[in-house]
């Protein structure tokens, strides 16, 4: 059977992308390999709308949330985070295991934290060196006002860090006009490569606060050493250097559309994915929902892992349940990166079928008829 | 033109591994990844010859090397460090980075750390908590007599860290027979596979004291997270899982072979390697050889840069330079994981040709044939 892979990273990768890694390995410490690691970061300026270096690690995402917080924060300071689910709780978690006070301002899964409450976190902990948040919350399918909350804490102290796994590519990201300090993302996602590396851009107000910390205390993650590597460019340690090479061909995807292009692409695709779901009678889980991703509670008496058991063994098709407190209660169904908008129609084809199977009163083809329909609007 | 990759890491991948690199993308948190994991780990305690786990890393083999550190060892705690070249200096800046006292036993690079030189570090420092060490310095091509070092570990309330990146699977290393508390290597070298995990194995000796150790002072590099995993088997965070399913290949093969039989190819080609390069007049620069690599100096008159400059142009064959205070100076051949006893024979007559272009008084055929003859002894 045919296996379709819908899930919020790893997602799929494109053919030409897998080829090339199947290339023979090459040296690391090499002209060709400078080549190709400028031509990565060069894009992935381009990607993260930044002028700011942006530094490779080996990696998962969390790797890469790591060297943000032990860069930036040193032991005894104090973050904002912003909390909407359970990548918001991993960064409470990372400030927790550096001896960081955390000031949680959290919302119920399924909402997003509004500016108004960063705002006053801010106004209440003036002294917080940091605001931890996410651009698209993973785990519930919502989306942060990132641009509303660059606007406040540019004029403060406080750094804005932002963890960028699931939303880079995958929904509008404007590191620089947004004042983010640092952008974080994992090459899972909307970059169309396989788990291995992350990725993150430094401001100068983020160098500053690097230089300014007395530490090291980490060696693996440490951002100045990234830095002191990127004139050559170069990397402290053995990077993944055939995920780099690879990613090269995934970068130049993106490149060919235009980022811009791509952004309003996803919105289109994420909107015709709630329309189709809507259409079924399904809700959408987050109240503002984000590109690349979306997330739809299941109807009374279904139980989304009995249904995405289903859609897997019938249908070959891998959607991912909700996490914590919200497993077997939600699917969520990725349209990022290679997962384009026909990907996300057969995904809500194969959720009708198996919804029908299980008893539950749906018309067959509403939903997908209503996907097609919104992305067919204004055309 | 044909190029060949005789670097001690990264080193060439099998066509059969790198076929799988390309296979399509598939979810981390599934049945089939379960299986690939725990069949991949049962296999690395059959290489690691342990009985006890070993914890896959995403990162590069000093990732793997900073768990070793922070897991076992609390700040301001005292440590052994035995340096020999480059790899054990980093064990050194390790401890430095994490506020732990490292006392150096430095012997000059080409050289190794006797035991009787750790016997004394350990009874001046009674206190010390680990004693730091190289399998195989990749950077001189120095074995060291871990064998003999855990004789003496081991009766101490020192642990015995050993970074086998090298080592692994290039020559004889009995974790458990041997007394290593954390064995520690990397998936680019005799492994097989391209950069991007790291594992290490952990006694019981070594999980009391990381049990023991208040902590955590790391998040990504949390072994307790990881040790928690082992059963299901998963990893706390999204792993590179298609290298991991990728390194299932390689590791069949060298089940195929037979861990004994394949340190005992490895001591053959090395020692036949050892006899080429003597035959061409050139010195073995480690007095106590390792089995992946062999390092050679250079004739008065050559600089090694341009040698292996005019190598890799002329000829498309990768071998590395030294590195640090001999760089220029010597040349390093690899041996090890898919480099073969003809790929040796190969490297050496490479160099042959190039050290006659260079006007190096050499007879063409005499490293090539002393080798072979080794090869071919008591068959």
């Amino acid at each position: 059977m045919k296996q379709r892979l819908l899930t919020p990273g790893p997602t799929p990768v494109p053919e030409e992308t897998l080829l090339d890694l199947a290339r023979p390995v090459f040296y690391h410490r090499s002209a060709e390999f400078r080549q190709v690691l400028a031509e990565v970061l060069a894009d992935l300026q381009y990607v993260f709308c930044t002028k700011n270096p942006v530094l490779p690690l080996t990696s998962s995402g969390t790797g890469a949330l790591e060297a943000a917080i032990v860069n930036c924060l040193p032991p005894g300071s104090k973050a904002i985070c912003l909390i909407a689910g359970r990548f918001g709780e991993r960064w409470r978690s990372l400030c927790k295991a550096f001896g960081i006070e955390a000031v949680s301002v959290t919302v119920p899964w399924g909402q997003s934290v509004q500016p108004e409450q960063l705002s006053r976190a801010l106004a209440d902990h003036p002294d917080a060196l940091a605001v931890c948040t996410t651009l698209s919350e993973t785990s519930t399918g919502a989306a942060h006002d990132i641009a509303a909350f660059g606007k406040i804490t540019v004029s403060s102290r406080a750094l804005l860090l932002v963890d960028a796994i699931s939303g880079l590519c995958a929904m509008e990201c404007r590191t620089d006009d947004w004042h983010i300090d640092v952008c974080v993302t994992g090459s899972q996602k909307a970059l169309m490569l396989p788990p291995g590396l992350a990725f993150l851009s430094v401001s100068d107000k983020a160098w500053k606060a690097i230089d300014g910390n007395p530490g090291p205390r980490t060696f693996y993650f440490d951002l100045k050493k990234a830095r002191a590597k990127l004139e050559t460019p170069d990397t402290p340690y053995t990077p993944a250097h055939t995920l780099v090479r690879a990613l090269r061909v995934s970068l130049k995807r993106i490149r060919a559309e235009g980022i811009e292009n791509l952004w309003a692409r996803q919105a289109r695709t994420a909107a015709a994915a709630r329309a189709g779901f809507q259409a079924l009678g399904l809700e959408v889980f987050a109240k503002q929902p984000a590109d690349g991703l979306t997330v739809v509670k299941m109807p009374p008496g279904i139980d989304s892992t009995e249904l995405l058991t289903k859609l897997e063994k019938k249908y070959g098709m891998k959607l991912a349940n909700g996490q914590d407190e919200i497993k077997g209660k939600v699917i969520r169904l990725a349209h990022m990166g290679y997962i384009d908008q026909f990907d996300m129609l057969t995904g809500i084809a194969g959720v009708e079928l198996v919804l029908k199977e299980m008893g539950h009163p749906v018309e067959a083809g509403k939903g997908v008829a209503a996907a097609q329909r919104e992305l067919a609007r204004d055309m």
